[in-house]
């Protein structure tokens, strides 16, 4: 049975999740995968850090009371957060990443991949920030120091989009994909086909919790585009930046545009998307699209997403799923695991 | 370099396009997966049998013509089938089964695979029958000589249902499934929905060859009840035959229906499904259900197939794709020997 030690950066809904999964599920993963996990450590802005190279009781963690500094109610906790003596102090042989998203830049989490990555420690992440904007070359360091950088829950959560187009639609040659990526803002195009207009539906899904009291980086497509970057270069073989990508979002369309989409029996939705052209080069867009009834992305409603590929054997492939959720996207760490699991198998580690 | 000395059974649709796909593609595939195929033999009813332990040329088996006992114009072809001596004696190492369905007891198709299997050939197969019925004792088979035995298109063509569901879901704990799973009778219920009647919907589908002569296996569900048989028994560890299954059509459904659904906003689908009940026991059925506009799978119009797994861990995941089509059941076989190619690279074969 292998056993493997993992540390946890970022305590918030997706971490604190994992640690719940992992103190219900791991004698049945055991059974189903051949692996435990065993968690180290965890570091936190708010929770503070807390190191246990003997592994920490993963009950216990999980509830722990959501208050600044608590991990300094356990054991050994700290009220401080300490990063860098998690990830290379611990003794952890996986990290999982799960700290806010930069757009600019990318760090601290990229930061936090790199010290793991060239210790030779594996990271899963579910962060867009250093995927999109580092992803090349944090695999090159992985690579170099025969650690895994597996990032599934950076796109849709764990609705496994990524590993469905490297792995089981490998050979059926995709040539391009267009999504729903982004829940909030499919939510409010919901709403307003439910007759409320964009600010009231951008208020509604603020009260139901989709939508942050900043919603810019939802209504205005910057995640989309951080998440198409990340697809583009990932599936298409693009060297994108988000600067590349001509982005509009959904905050123009009015209630009259979503009336006379109806009566044309069309749908507006904020579809990213990327193609391979004739020539080999990939353009990408973030835009408010009309899609007719008959797409199968007109009918995702409210915060659901969607991708449908282009592959050239196979015709067009859909997949619909959850994009958001502490849960799901602790899901995506799992699985990003399960996959780190089977390639440390094959190559005989 | 693997090459693998493929054999072909059955050369529809299916085969003839896998032969055009190895012609256009081996060295595509080399670069991909690091393997080739090499056809060393084929055997069919109709266009009869050939074998080279050398290797056939992918280009002069596909073009030749489709005329009773075809393979006589090639050199050493021969107008008679040969299945067992193609299967025991051509050299191959894969044997790609894509024969015709037997729905009663699935032969001769089932005795194709074991003779191969008990060799320790690994069997690729498009082919309900077999799977439906015999998958426990193949599969058995497969264990004890080493052989595998894959069977990806014989639910949802090269729409990757069974890998999607078992790899990239893994530990997403599915609980049920249920799906459009039979491309004709969609396409007959859309059909209506525009207005035809429900005898004059199979006339068109008919002339547009998505329906046989006799329409009978799939508008009266019998051919979704076997790919709910595969389904339940492989994902949900059922142990199902084709009878324990009540199993209704959609002949049965009026134009008044339609309308009547219509004006409710719902959609009537012919729904093939299965779920796992408190208990451990499993239910399936097959049978025409009334699908609120809101459910992934009401927008799901034409001949697409569309399945959803109910997860315990990740809620709902819908995939969406070509239920049928000769390039993309070809696409399955090819996706079947990419993941033999894996697990023999991975055992250290």
């Amino acid at each position: 049975m292998t056993e493997y030690k993992i540390a946890l950066l970022g305590f918030g809904g997706v971490n604190r999740a994992l640690t719940q999964l992992i103190a219900d599920k791991n004698e049945h993963w055991a059974n189903e995968f051949g692996f435990k996990l065993k968690i180290v450590g965890v570091s936190d802005l708010y929770f503070g850090s807390i190191i246990n190279k003997n592994g920490l009781d993963a009950h216990e963690l999980a509830a722990v009371p959501a208050v600044k500094g608590g991990f300094r109610t356990l054991p050994a906790g700290s009220a401080e957060p300490a990063n860098e003596t998690v990830i290379r102090f611990s003794g952890a042989d996986l990290i999982a990443e799960a700290t806010f998203t930069n757009p600019v830049d990318g760090e601290p989490a990229t930061t936090f991949c790199r010290w793991a990555l060239e210790k030779g420690i594996s990271v899963v992440t579910t962060n867009k920030g250093p995927v999109a904007l580092h992803a090349e070359s944090l695999k090159a360091l992985a690579r170099s120091t025969g650690a895994q950088f597996e990032f599934e829950g950076s796109v849709m959560s764990g609705t496994p989009v990524i590993r469905l187009a490297k792995e089981s639609l490998a050979g059926s040659e995709i040539s391009g994909f267009k999504g729903i990526l982004n829940g909030t803002s499919n939510f409010v195009l919901s709403s307003m086909e439910e007759g409320l207009d964009f600010s009231d539906a951008v208020a509604k899904a603020q009260e139901l919790g989709y939508a942050e009291a900043d919603p810019t980086a939802d209504v205005e497509g910057h995640d989309v585009r951080l998440k198409v970057v990340i697809l583009a270069n990932e599936l298409l073989g693009a060297k994108l930046t988000p600067s590349d990508i001509l982005c509009k979002g959904i905050s123009g369309i009015t209630s009259t545009d979503i009336a006379e989409a109806t009566k044309a029996n069309a749908r507006w939705k904020l579809i990213g998307s990327a193609e391979k052209m004739s020539n080999g080069s990939i353009t990408a867009s973030v835009s408010p699209q009309l899609l007719p009834q008959g797409d199968a992305l007109a009918g995702v409603s409210g915060a659901t997403n969607a991708i449908t590929f282009t592959t050239n054997v196979l015709g067009p492939v859909t997949v619909v799923g959850a994009g958001a959720g502490r849960f799901e996207t602790a899901f995506a760490l799992l699985s990003d695991i399960v996959s780190i699991h089977k390639n440390k198998t094959k190559i005989g580690k």
